[in-house]
């Protein structure tokens, strides 16, 4: 049947669909859902059939394509295509298999996640596919045939010459704790080779992406990361900016709605982007603690495990680290605020968070000691080292200027104008910090799109503070949204003091 | 924020979306399947986000409403509208639940199906729920509570008035078979009340409501089915033509792609379509056979039992006969070869087809014994005197008449024009003939849009036939469908004989 095309002016982010008018859609016993052929010439894809109810939408005689469909076709309104009823997909098989209990072959895997990539399948049947995971659970076979499929459709960073690919990953939930901005150029100053990609936040006040972006470019895609590979032997860039386990970001999107977070998944989306990069050595954080991702100690030995195995199967060496995940880390909340902790302390600045210091240290000595760069037991000496020379302070420099230098120094970082320090309300020692509650107050302040809006933390759990002593001070770029943050502070209220 | 309305020419057939620009939405801190609430003076509505990641589909300080929002608004496209953030509805919390294992209360489910009608969930959030009743399965509260909830978010027909209310329902699968089109005028012949509302065929030959259109109109809304039913005192009409239970069409959809059917959504949709037109009589007939919906008698047994007990529970009173479905029954197989086997039958013509007659007497009589028409065992009998006297005839002309008639009389049905027979490639006893295959060939002939096309078996199963001898005559209303079918016979082959 031969129709003219009617550009729809919608991008779908992926999916190929065409639109028919309802009226052609029976006349060719075609249905939501089922497959077409479409062609224009030589060029031919496969579309997956939506109906339009109006001539509005789509007039009988015509075919609305997305953008997807008609980049793929070479096609522009008016064009003429010709289309042919297609089998629906053999992955639709392996997915409803996949509910009904049955454990998945690494192939069925693939075809699914190769069939998610380019497009062949609705945000529907990718849903039934999650859904299956999350309720009948993925074996250990699942989970690596999972990441390894998620590898494979994407882009790759190759480094075959390479012995040593190091990469750190932190599970997340905790303010603040820029730890990968700090433990990076430590690592990368004892010449360790170290290709970061991070990802923007999502819920929290501010991501990797968001903060080293205060300082320099992240945006970078494949080539220019190689570049800075080769000037600086590390990167801070954001993963969103290259094609690496495209598969993971639909998978992502489906399961937002209800937060959902099967294990399986969990475990192949880190690995598949540690994958992705050509890691051969990983350091994963999980922080354990009231108000954290992970609330108890067991689930953290439990996915430890995990972890470890899916790297094994994966022929990546894989460490994990449980660490406190009970308050924020470091005491800046906030794209600049974490910027400017990270600078103070890789330059010995007296202002520097401690704690922050401290976790940095530990994870680069674990990174040193598991890839032999030093003995067991000796990587916080190293590491302290290379902090204390101003090498990891030097080297940090070297990555900022090889991605596009945003500032020229630390105090070029520029703060929220309008502040307002928020007092202690009675008189005793902090109890609990909640990581949730803060980082929803610095979102409402502005975070992370405002830069410079956040809070600075004056206080950590067990610090004694008195009635009216400043416990934070909040920062935002405009006196609208600090208003509006500190009354909500007082619906709010995650610090939580226990009263002399 | 105030945004101008753009007009994106689609309808999404029940949610409500809104495109933003991804700028205006980052700026906002929005993100897909965020809900924002959308005014425009003093109409209001919720919505759900979606992202147009190019100017050309949405531009920036513009807004992307689709159809069903601009017709809650009263927008047009250059309209000023103001948007503000909005909570995600509660029932997402409930389908969480649902996957997570967890039993629903009556109240979480109906909240559910009241956001489904009110187009406030996505296809993905309620494809969640879909997946969770499949996989945790669903029990009888369940059940039961999502039928309730089904009927009372659609249209209904109420007769306050009649003690008996009565309805019949066949789960399918069985090529022909238009036993409802042969019952409903044997039963109301008696006097009993019947406003029979059927669908169109999905993947079959011809539905009930296809067959029915050869003979009257059945695209009848509510107004319309009173007055019929006012004249005749039954109907048969097309159960899409009303908004009868709207929350099962949008499952169904979500159903599709997998071909789904968890037993209890199975249940829930039978009864709540029978819920909504007021029925307290119900029969449910459930064929049994290879190559029917249900394969063995154990299966048949079960689902019996589940009706029955659903049935109780919302207070209808529910038979269930379990029939042999094991190869097609009638002759004819297609809307206009249906039809006239059912009016040949009803006419006491000797070309009937016997299996046809045989089951609608059955099936009559069980309504008969179960309302209390007759006493128990008397059904056959009456229903028999009701054919042989010509009253079922003459109350299907009421009927016909009543909903607007498309022929005079029975010789009016216009059968394909361009036909075949196909003979036997052996000779022996015919010892299966296959439903699904039959069905299969009878769309390629053009079933069920031509009206004219399908199948006019010659021989049933245990039929001797010799080689060369006509198994049955094809028939299609263009020589190129004929001559399609004719080859696609050669692979479907769906007629099994025991040669001699």
């Amino acid at each position: 049947m031969r129709l003219a095309v009617k550009d729809m002016a919608i991008a779908t982010g992926g999916i190929l669909i065409a639109t028919l008018n309802q009226h052609d859609a029976a006349l060719l016993d075609l249905h939501p859902v089922d497959r077409i052929r479409i062609r224009k010439g030589k060029a031919e894809t496969v579309a997956i059939v939506d109906y339009a109810k109006t001539e509005h939408t789509v007039p009988r005689g015509h075919i609305g394509l997305f953008d997807e469909v008609l980049q793929k076709l070479g096609a522009h309104g008016g064009d003429q295509v010709v289309i042919a009823l297609e089998k629906k997909p053999e992955s639709l098989m392996h997915i409803k298999r996949k509910l009904d209990g049955k454990e998945l072959s690494a192939g069925e895997i693939t075809q699914i996640i190769e069939d998610v990539v380019k497009g062949k399948l609705t945000d529907i049947e990718l849903t039934y596919y999650v859904a299956g995971n999350y309720t009948r659970g993925m074996s250990l076979r699942e989970t690596v045939a999972l990441a390894k499929a998620m590898i494979e459709t994407g882009e790759r960073l190759h480094f075959p010459r390479k012995k040593l690919v190091v990469d750190k990953h932190c599970i997340g939930g905790v303010a603040g704790n820029r730890t990968t901005m700090a433990a990076v150029p430590i690592v990368a100053a004892a010449g360790l080779f170290i290709p970061k990609t991070s990802s923007r936040a999502i819920t929290s006040a501010s991501g990797t992406a968001d903060t080293m972006e205060v300082l320099a470019d992240v945006t970078l895609d494949i080539k220019k990361i190689r570049r800075v590979l080769a000037k600086a032997g590390a990167c801070i860039t954001w993963g969103g900016a290259v094609n690496l386990a495209p598969a993971d970001d639909a998978i992502i999107t489906v399961e937002n709605p209800l937060s959902l977070d099967a294990e399986g998944q969990l475990l192949a989306s880190i690995m598949a982007k540690k994958g992705s990069v050509g890691s051969n050595h990983v350091l994963i954080d999980i922080p354990v603690g009231k108000g954290a991702k992970i609330a108890s100690r067991k689930e953290a030995l439990h996915l430890q495990r995990e972890f470890r195995k899916v790297g094994k199967a994966l022929g990546i060496k894989t460490d994990v680290l449980i660490t406190d995940g009970s308050e924020p880390i470091g005491n800046g909340i906030g794209p600049a605020l974490e910027a400017q902790d990270v600078m103070w302390m890789l330059k010995n600045d007296p202002r520097q968070p401690y704690d922050l210091r401290r976790k940095s240290i530990r994870l680069a000595a674990e990174v040193f000691e598991m890839t032999g760069r030093c003995r067991k037991g000796e990587g916080e000496k190293l590491a302290e080292r290379l902090l204390h020379s101003g090498q990891a302070y030097k080297k940090m420099w070297d990555i900022i200027v090889a991605q596009g230098a945003r500032i020229k120094s630390t105090q070029d970082i520029k703060l929220g104008k309008h502040t307002v320090e928020v007092k202690a309300s009675c008189s005793g020692r902090i109890r609990h910090i909640d990581n949730a509650c803060i980082s929803k107050l610095a979102r409402i302040a502005g975070c992370p799109k405002d830069h410079g809006a956040g809070i600075y933390l004056h206080h950590h759990v067990g610090d004694a503070v008195k009635r009216g002593e400043a416990l934070f001070t909040l920062y935002a770029e405009s006196p609208e949204k600090l208003k509006y943050a500190v009354e909500m502070w007082k619906e709010i209220d995650g610090i939580m003091i226990n009263k002399k």
